[in-house]
């Protein structure tokens, strides 16, 4: 393990100042995750996805007819394009393929179903595009991957084409926080915290939204005949119990779920990969998931 | 999935009068596993690994340098080498390694510490044979799942090294029968229930030992220091939950573990890959994963 290289992220983290209003929070989020440049060959372009601002972005020798539409993390009120950018464009080039990122609108001034909405609407933007279900994987790591199986069970419910796979990064999945993991891990995590995630999960529901929800905490939600789905996760995460108990749900309903434990890793700890060298490995992991089912 | 191969497999076993007594449990476990043959070009020489009957397997090609120790499953009680021989050797032709299977002492005759006290003795055997630890994965099914989880507490108790890696098929760590999906997989297991289990505990346990001993029950253990494990498992088995809820506590431990679950897969399905393209695709698995890790 290269704890030298998490350690020196965990510095580096640790040196940013605590933010305590929402601004400070979102400004916090682009401090500590944009730190490492996109890879000068990949090339980026916006697009406005069915309403909702995105970006393509496609590395040398990428399949263009194949996409990752990526949801990105930062529980549902910070996060952006440019957070994530080194990451999804990272996850792009290990897969082979296209890359398409949304901004997604965010709590608390657009809380649920606003994201979902979203979601939704670069899903069937990239239908309208031509591309077959089975060409599309959609991923996100935190919020992300929450959004993820709440858009799975959106277009299950709507009777549209399900994607080849799911991709979950650190997923959170129950906005009550009953998982063990966040008190046990609460002294290893350097990023999420129970005072933050009920923040969070607060600006999130609203006043109208129960946290049982299973299109907010998919923990609850029928998660049968969705597609394959690999869940990553660090063992030093508050949230290290959602990952699992979600890869035992899909288990539960007869599922192809693969749970993958990245030991002493943090938080979505791929968005670093150019410094943590389990990031790529994850990465990696993850590129060579999309490319067995993608198409498939 | 090629549920019609599951289906068919499903069949055989149903057609295979339900047993009454010991023998009858022990016969009929040779009579659902042994039923395809081993293939012709795998070298098999009989062995007695540290006072263990064993048997070594080399498939051409393999790496004879390298070892997988096999504990078979069969509840503590049943189970042989030429049950999982299938298994067994087609484990090693994925790994191209050499394997070492080993018929340790069964309950109720032999009950806890027994199978364990045989599996130190093979460990052992095989590093007085010159393997270095690196060279050597430990894996099983079932009951060899949890000995193997015993195995390695034992090593790191007594300052031995520990192999590269582990690997668990449907294995059984809770001998107190407390997942979920023990009553939840019940009527589409076809193998495994709660009466068969409880009687398999109390043959194990005899009168001297807790069921919640780590030592027979891993998922109640000190984990931390673990090599990389992988754990697979299949969807419709009254199991899957131990094997869910162990990747959970090696995971809590900071253990670098992979599950992996198999839709509509029955308990230690990998022994009937000759017949199923979901074992072979196990077995492939479990060989990159072995490969990864080994003298790594």
């Amino acid at each position: 393990m290269e704890t030298s290289e998490i350690d020196a992220l965990r510095a580096l983290i640790a040196a940013s100042p605590r933010p305590q209003t929402l601004a400070e929070r979102r400004e916090r989020m682009e401090a500590v995750t944009a730190i490492d440049p996109v890879d000068e060959d990949i090339r980026l372009v916006p697009v406005s996805a069915g309403g909702v601002p995105g970006e393509w972005s496609l590395a040398p020798g990428a399949d263009a007819a194949r996409v990752l539409l990526f949801l990105h993390g930062g529980g549902y009120s910070s996060g952006s394009l440019r957070s994530h950018r080194t990451m999804v464009t990272g996850a792009g080039r290990a897969a082979g393929i296209r890359t398409l990122a949304i901004a997604y609108r965010l709590a608390p001034e657009h809380p649920f179903p606003a994201a979902l909405e979203d979601a939704e609407a670069a899903y069937r933007f990239l239908l309208e595009q031509g591309h077959a279900a089975r060409q599309i994987v959609v991923g996100g790591d935190s919020a992300g991957g929450g959004l993820t199986l709440a858009l799975f069970q959106t277009l299950r419910a709507k009777g549209l084409p399900l994607p080849a796979c799911g991709w979950l990064v650190s997923p959170w999945v129950d906005l009550e926080m009953t998982g063990a993991s966040i008190a046990q891990k609460d002294a290893v995590d350097p990023l999420i915290h129970r005072a933050y995630l009920d923040m969070l999960a607060q600006a999130y529901l609203g006043s109208a939204t129960a946290p049982r929800n299973p299109l907010v905490s998919p923990l609850h939600a029928d998660l049968s005949g969705l597609p394959p789905m690999l869940v990553q996760v660090g063992s030093a995460e508050t949230l290290l119990d959602d990952a699992v108990r979600i890869a035992g749900r899909l288990a539960a309903f007869d599922g192809a779920v693969r749970l993958s434990v990245y030991p002493h890793m943090i938080h979505a700890w791929p968005i670093w990969h150019h410094r943590l060298a389990e990031g790529r490995r994850a990465l990696a992991e993850a590129g060579a998931f999309m490319r067995r089912w993608i198409d498939g």
